[in-house]
């Protein structure tokens, strides 16, 4: 049976289902930041997924880009697949600002983090939700 | 007209064009590394593209991962698309094996650089260049 990595909800809280990937928030304020998690078991690789879920987790990224992309001021959307340190599949949407505190450095590894406000956090939220849930992938 | 941004090859040699990208071999030795950049005029982010040209370039970056998952030791694939510093859309594609120079962070940003012994690279190149021709994307 599929489950997040421990590792990967210590830090982010899934908030969404899409029909392939669980979307989480990255709980650091210094950036609005997504991750997808496909729900494919064992899953480590992009290569590892069929054709077709390759295809959907691709709407889903795109669709996760445009959400963050439409945050103010964001300049730029980062898009990564590492995991060097958790090996299930998962996929960073990041959005970024010139200036903000990793720019123009990735944020992978950078150190520190900042609470969210939570009435900042539930906007946010209510906000990428009614962008990942008025579109189809 | 399509060109790719002098930054990009600065640093990276055009090797092989695929139907929608150019690929390029970051001139690192320290990791192989490989870059796509999509013949798309003014594309920056993934979602400048049309679905079609998503979906190419989704089996491009999956034939390069799988290219260079094919390197000895490689343990991990990293694949990401930043544009933070090159605005044109590419999407880096790394071979990471534990202990490496940046283990277990990105390797963006990382100070400093290996040359290629020329053989070395060469080999590389022919090794690289037969598994992205022999599949079709």
């Amino acid at each position: 049976m599929f489950a997040n990595d421990p590792r990967l909800t210590r830090s982010a809280a899934p908030f969404l289902d899409l029909s392939l990937s669980t979307v989480l928030l990255k709980e650091d304020a210094r950036w609005p930041w997504l991750i997808l998690v496909p729900r494919i078991e064992s899953a480590q690789e992009l290569t590892d997924l069929s054709d077709a879920d390759a295809a959907r987790l691709l709407g889903e990224i795109r669709l996760c880009a445009r959400a963050i992309a439409a945050e103010p001021r964001v300049e730029r959307t980062n898009i990564g697949a590492l995991g060097n340190v958790v090996p299930q599949l998962h996929i960073h949407v990041i959005g970024r600002r010139a200036g903000d505190a990793a720019w123009p450095g990735p944020v992978w590894g950078v150190e520190g983090k900042v609470a969210y406000d939570p009435a900042d956090r539930a906007a946010l939220l209510a906000r990428i939700t009614a962008r990942l849930t008025t579109h189809t992938t």
